[in-house]
């Protein structure tokens, strides 16, 4: 039975397993490993994996595809430390916030006889662990794909169909250019959100403002609840997309101080506030064509191609291999009925 | 029937509308004005008011209570205008984001015949207008309420009352603190979101930003839909406290830039996100008990109370003038007493 791995089972492995049981892929053994004690236990009865194991190398034993979702720094380390146990023709992905350092350490570290495709599901939650996990998490959301060109084709289709069977849409996109624009659309903002929950909680007045705040401080704040883990791996493996950016940030912040301190009533502050909530209706209206899957997709066709994909490698290696004991064997042979007593 | 007026039918009006309408007080007539042609109308299909008047003086004529519902710097023209129509006795507010002018044009604006206290129903939500009215949008959400040592008992009470009534939990503050406390946890948190789609959406990769913006970026950003002649005239009249925290903001993203220019692995820079975390989540499990009231409140008695408190001095006035009206016509029987052909 084809073998999928997890490694690192907090709310994205958690959510990827439960999301690929929920489409009842039949003949897909979900082997899940985490570094954190007790975890694939919890997983297991979750019912997020089928099995648990007891290290990384284990769990990539016999696997043909493997996904890792740690921690962006972890990456590194379980590329290292699984390079040795992949199977011929297995396919790596990953799940990580940035890219760019991923492609170079799978580049670096792992053997030439596996491929890798970079990945990384925009969707996510406020809460972190695998007791977040939700089956729903990737529906209709973007996965980043950062396949390059040394990338077989092959590999690239699989991991499509992975992302397809748990529900999301799968976005080919350059390593470098992903980490630029995310740094915008997610590692800044994020980055934000910590600031100002920093900034109030840190305030004499905390009690009292956290008594007055409303819905909007809370959705202003909300990605400050993210895994620490991930904000810091984010920020020093996105350095320079992410201060970039928080530098146009900064300038952005002081165009609209100005405008406040000139004050002049509606003129233009308001023009500035009306630009903005105008641009994000039309944004918001424009969701639901950049949410969905643009083709209806057949999930499990995906499914079914998703398999003989990653056992297609195995048919092969395992056809030759016959093939050679079968050559061996003839050749065998042929010596054994030159030593036959009966002769020819 | 006591009567009570709300001047301007957007979110907050309407939704005040709908929201005492649900409580099913009898003997309450709720009279609207909108500025907008054709808002009060669709108010009046919604059921958020049962009559609809075509001048903010004529909506206020009768009302024992009035509710001004516009952005802020309007609030300043209805106070002008309605003035002079008010009923002796009638209790005012408002639901306006920044409370220390609002309350000194009261001051300036209204006669001493009438009682003011300003108020603010920390609650919103993405949509603005009439369409987007909810009856339970003030559910166990705080309401601030500041009178001033000028203010009575029984107007404070018909307001608490009202709020309560709508499902809010009153809460009673100084409108200068309250304004440097909204600055904090409200107003830079919504200006913050409107910088950084207004910084998104004004990039040249704005299109592919937009393609891989995620649920975070939907959230960080969400203020940035707010009524932008709200958020202009919060930005206005509460000017130094938003720039204060503005400032105050700056400075600590600078901290923060500083450390992820530093990139220590696990150092100084994973502290800082780790604390935000925690202190997050210590501030939601904590949000239960600031977001429903700390007692229970009977609904319907706060209700009657608050229609008790808003005629209460209609019927001093009225006893009075049927007392004088007696006194008049008893002196008129005197006079006829005299002049009657019949002598005594």
């Amino acid at each position: 039975m084809p073998r999928l791995a997890i490694i690192g089972l907090g709310l994205i492995g958690g959510s990827l397993g439960l999301a690929i049981k929920r489409a009842q892929l039949e003949n897909l053994e979900i082997v899940g490993y985490d570094a954190e004690r007790g975890v694939v236990g919890r997983a297991r009865k979750m019912g997020a994996v089928d099995s648990a194991a007891r290290r990384a190398t284990s769990a990539v034993e016999g696997a043909a595809a493997v996904i890792i979702a740690t921690p962006v720094l972890q990456v590194a380390k379980v590329l290292e430390e699984i390079a040795p146990a992949l199977e011929d023709g297995a396919v790596v992905s990953d799940t990580a916030s940035t890219k760019r350092e991923v492609v170079r350490w799978a580049g670096e570290l792992l053997p030439d006889t596996v491929d890798f495709v970079g990945g990384h599901p925009i969707a996510g939650k406020e809460q972190s662990g695998i007791e977040a996990a939700d089956a729903s998490l990737f529906e209709g959301r973007p996965w980043a794909l950062t396949p390059t060109a040394a990338t077989s084709e092959r590999a690239i289709k699989t991991i499509e169909n992975l992302v397809t069977v748990v529900g999301a849409r799968p976005v080919l996109i350059d390593a470098e250019e992903h980490d630029s624009y995310l740094a915008a659309v997610s590692h800044l903002p994020a980055l934000l959100s910590t600031v100002l929950f920093s900034l109030a909680s840190q305030s004499q007045a905390w009690p009292e403002l956290a008594s007055l705040a409303g819905p909007g401080f809370r959705d202003a704040t909300r990605l400050a609840s993210g895994s620490p883990a991930m904000s810091h791996d984010i920020s020093l493996t996105n350095r320079e997309n992410l201060l970039h950016w928080l530098d146009r940030f900064s300038e952005e912040l002081g165009r609209f101080r100005n405008l406040i301190e000139e004050g002049e009533e509606r003129g233009d502050l308001y023009k500035a506030f009306l630009k903005a909530q105008t641009t994000r209706d039309a944004f918001l209206l424009e969701l639901p064509s950049h949410a969905g899957p643009e083709k209806k997709v057949d999930i499990m066709s995906a499914g079914e191609q998703m398999l003989s994909l990653m056992v297609g490698e195995y048919l092969v290696r395992r056809t030759k291999e016959i093939g050679e004991l079968l050559e061996r064997r003839a050749a065998d042979d042929d010596g054994d009925a030159s030593r036959s007593p009966k002769g020819r």
